[in-house]
């Protein structure tokens, strides 16, 4: 059942009838592009009847003629990770004044399902994709390049060069936390690290490995665990699987605000304090991350940022197809709460 | 720049001349109400065709002539509230099954956004609505009523009989919070409440005076105040405005969440601590409730099953329009964390 169903649409003809002029004349004036062919006396009594008859343009058939959709297609890994709500609402600010409507689907971190929803979105035609799901080498992507698609990668990215991406600097960011971390004194720290499949968890413990090497201190194979997934349940495992090596640390750097969460389930069940014991930061400053139990020092993403560059990067490319891809970093900043602080000798 | 462009589309008439058959009889074959009168032999080599040469329905023409969509519209009032993300994933999970799209409208709570985003819903002709915005008078709502637009209301109804709706049983959820802080011998229960034009802000205010007669305590007006939105800051302010009247008070019933948080920021700016000088109560159980400082004892919805339910009723009611409306209430249940305690006499 369409949307106006209980109600007879109101068709050019109607107004054509109203007017007392052709239909293809109304199809004229409610053209833009062919508006300056009818006089101006015509367009305007044209106008008038369209709005007091109540038309509305009917989007499939001008879709069909413009082969335009005016949708963007927006595939995120998790909805419930609260970093994306922000990327998907920066996003829709910028397209809802350009007259687009988004269409969010949710990954669940699964291939194929990501893969069944671009096909949905091709079935729909859509005019452009943001992807916040890409791995580093990723198929899909691939596939997206060679079909011509316009798309942005959003907060990941790929090891393509030439495809169009807003990412926040990962290195710079966990190369502040490291130094934030051996001013207070922190010399053992682990690193509870994100999947290494994704450039987020790859290009962070590159920023880890960078951060000691600058500090002058040696990476220790048993401080580092790789979670299989950005969650809560991975952080704890990762931490979990550190603290059984009994290897001395007084830190864990994890690589999401998330895996900093699983970070403090794991010290609080093995009676560890943070930040007394142990110092965390996590990677985000995803929503509520001031509310956590201690406070999360962690590194401030603008995601609201990531979402709405993304959005006005793809309208370019949606525009102007041969523009060059535009890879964007966004600067991060650290935020400094109460989970980390100075090492006690 | 359509999302095929760099290779042309396949064709009714491509397949029609791989085959070596006519192009009307493809497109008997691939539309399932007519398939039958295609003979099986010559159906599945047309079949196979269109496989091979990856063809895709064009979604624009199947839908006038089907007049459907295949998309809904849903409609939040705020991305960033934490509980909104599993109401939009749990209408997706359903949806996607059924072949559905979801098209994603942010509001941030203002009227003429809400309006501006109905009517393109209504140009792209969504075969459906989930409303998540509703006021208890709504006019958006009446009007979609009288337009005869399936929808469902989510989260939050109106006054009108005859609407569809999937929300907690708040009221019933309040008197479970009620009976928790009475049990631990609070007597002086100050609300938070959210806005009353709102049926969450509204019927939890209802909640609370009936928990209070139950347990035969009497209503003061100078512990209460009413927040203008569901937000951190609004609570804060509400809260505040409670502490200023200088009435004694041991516990607080904020009407969500994050009006719980504000609360907890007051409270530490005045010095007070919680739960020892006053306990604090939330309603929603968004995620991370269980992280904040303290853990916050509060009213668990199914937000998830709220989403589903909603998308399970509005797609009955696109297929079958004469159905009547139902209204869900889901069963809330009370989590108890470390934002409440026993009154210290």
């Amino acid at each position: 059942m369409p949307i106006q169903n209980s109600k007879s649409r109101v068709t050019l003809r109607d107004i054509a009838r109203h007017v007392g002029v052709h239909p293809s004349t109304v199809s004229r004036v409610l053209n833009p592009g062919t508006r300056q062919m009818v006089t101006e006396e015509i367009a305007k009594k044209v106008t008038k009847a369209a709005h007091e008859l109540g038309y509305r343009p009917n989007a499939f058939a001008q879709s069909l003629k413009t082969n335009r959709s005016c949708t963007i297609g927006v595939m995120v890994p998790d909805l419930t990770n609260a970093a994306f709500a922000p990327i998907i609402k920066g996003i829709d600010n910028v397209l809802e004044e350009s007259g687009y409507s988004v269409i969010v689907a949710n990954t669940d971190n699964v291939a194929e399902r990501a893969k069944r929803n671009v096909d949905k979105f091709r079935e729909r035609q859509v005019d452009g994709l943001v992807i916040a799901t890409a791995r580093r080498q990723d198929e899909l992507v691939a596939d997206c390049r060679a079909e011509g698609t316009p798309f942005v990668l959003a907060v990941r990215s790929t090891t393509d060069i030439g495809v169009s991406s807003v990412v926040s600097d990962e290195v710079i960011g966990v190369k502040m936390v490291m130094s934030h971390l051996v001013q207070l004194g922190h010399r053992d720290i682990a690193c509870v690290a994100g999947p290494q499949f994704l450039s987020t968890g790859f290009e962070r413990y590159q920023g880890y490995l960078q951060g000691l090497a600058q500090a002058g201190l040696e990476a220790d194979p048993d401080l580092f665990a790789e979670g299989e997934a950005f969650t809560e349940e991975e952080g704890r495992r990762a931490a979990s699987k550190i603290l059984a090596t009994r290897k001395k640390f007084t830190a864990i750097v994890a690589s999401n605000d998330l895996m900093a969460l699983g970070c403090y389930d794991e010290l609080m069940a093995k009676g560890l304090k943070c930040p007394d014991d142990v110092s965390v930061v996590g990677f985000d400053d995803m929503p509520f991350a001031s509310h956590f139990n201690p406070p999360l020092t962690t590194v401030h993403t603008p995601l609201l940022d990531v979402g709405a560059e993304a959005a006005r990067i793809l309208l370019e490319q949606i525009e102007e197809p041969y523009l060059p891809a535009r890879a964007l970093k966004l600067r991060p900043e650290l935020i400094v709460r109460a989970s980390t602080a100075p090492v006690v000798s």
